[in-house]
């Protein structure tokens, strides 16, 4: 596989995924590059290229099966097998990540949540028991865990995170920060809410349509 | 201004703004390309290249000053105003955006949450209080709001968008369904949680550094 695809790329891929999985809730069994191009608002040609950058899946004039191309996006996106993700902060954004649904159908557990308050040591969220941030090496050792989502304070994000790699975490989910550093092989995906809004605020003073 | 920025420009240009605020905290005043570029991982080239696209705001040798570079970045994303923004469900995900405490040195005012169940009425989040969706036109008459954050349950997520849109609601930044139909002039940007999972399940599996 061409080892260097672009980020918007896999950004379009995990928007083709979304609409599928929603496809498949509809009981629609194929789809064509057409659908799926107005839905992520580009060309049809672009979602051809894109898929086509990993094999040959579609027929000209059939379109894609909808469990196939789910299927072979999960193994570009190596979600073919599913992932433990471990929640370190227990806060409010923790708590609405732990009861979102859309992360099981993705094929993401969210099987642990940590927390250096005692108070919050114990409480139930969603599925998951709030865990002491002294069980972290632990907890993480007992289970098959590549990937966290860091909700901590910014002061505290950098500890959180090279404890997060010590105990072997290859992916970091960052809330926490503005930046974190990570030795190579260790990925920080950064989410910034505020980011989205600028997005907008540009788009409607520059009058885009 | 050139109105056919990519969306992953804008992207970076957000990124440099929250550097460049965390910077102000630490009292720093002036920054290098180069810093930024390490900051948001591309070359120093390309953000020259990013902030040229917008006038000549640096000096060879010395750099840019940070609050002035945050006025300008603030002039292109449309942030030297500040903007009014209501949340339309509330559910764990706003509870957590109405107490996330970037959105104000960012420029947004999270002014108003609305429910349709009447037990969540009249509940204190933050420093909001939830409303009745039956008050939504009423509040976005009598209030300046022109962006709205859509948190509702993926079923109910279209009937609230019309509502936004014949409101006068010109920006959705939606959690709430895979999409949105809206009419030309109304920008929606997707938020999909579980894809920022994705792109690092992409980037461990395929072993990128």
């Amino acid at each position: 596989m061409d080892s260097h695809i672009p980020d918007a790329c896999v950004r379009r891929l995990s928007a083709y995924m979304r609409q599928l999985q929603h496809l498949t809730t509809l009981g629609v069994e194929r789809v064509s590059s057409h659908h799926l191009a107005e839905y992520i608002k580009v060309g049809a040609a672009q979602v051809r290229r894109d898929l086509a950058l990993f094999g040959q899946f579609g027929r000209p004039g059939v379109g894609y099966k909808v469990e196939g191309l789910i299927d072979e996006l999960r193994g570009i996106l190596g979600t073919r097998r599913r992932w433990n993700v471990v929640v370190v902060g227990a806060g409010p954004l923790s708590n609405a990540l732990l009861r979102y649904p859309a992360f099981s159908s993705r094929r993401f557990d969210l099987i642990a949540a940590f927390d250096v308050n005692p108070r919050k040591v114990g409480r139930r969220i969603g599925k998951t028991v709030v865990q002491s941030m002294d069980d972290l090496e632990a907890v993480l050792a007992a289970n098959q865990v590549h990937l966290a989502i860091l909700t901590v304070p910014p002061d505290a994000a950098q500890d959180a995170a090279d404890r997060l790699v010590a105990a072997g975490i290859r992916g970091i989910l960052n809330f926490a920060a503005p930046r974190l550093e990570t030795p190579p092989g260790v990925h920080v995906n950064q989410v910034d809410i505020a980011a989205h809004l600028e997005q907008l605020t540009f788009l409607v003073t520059n009058n885009h349509c």
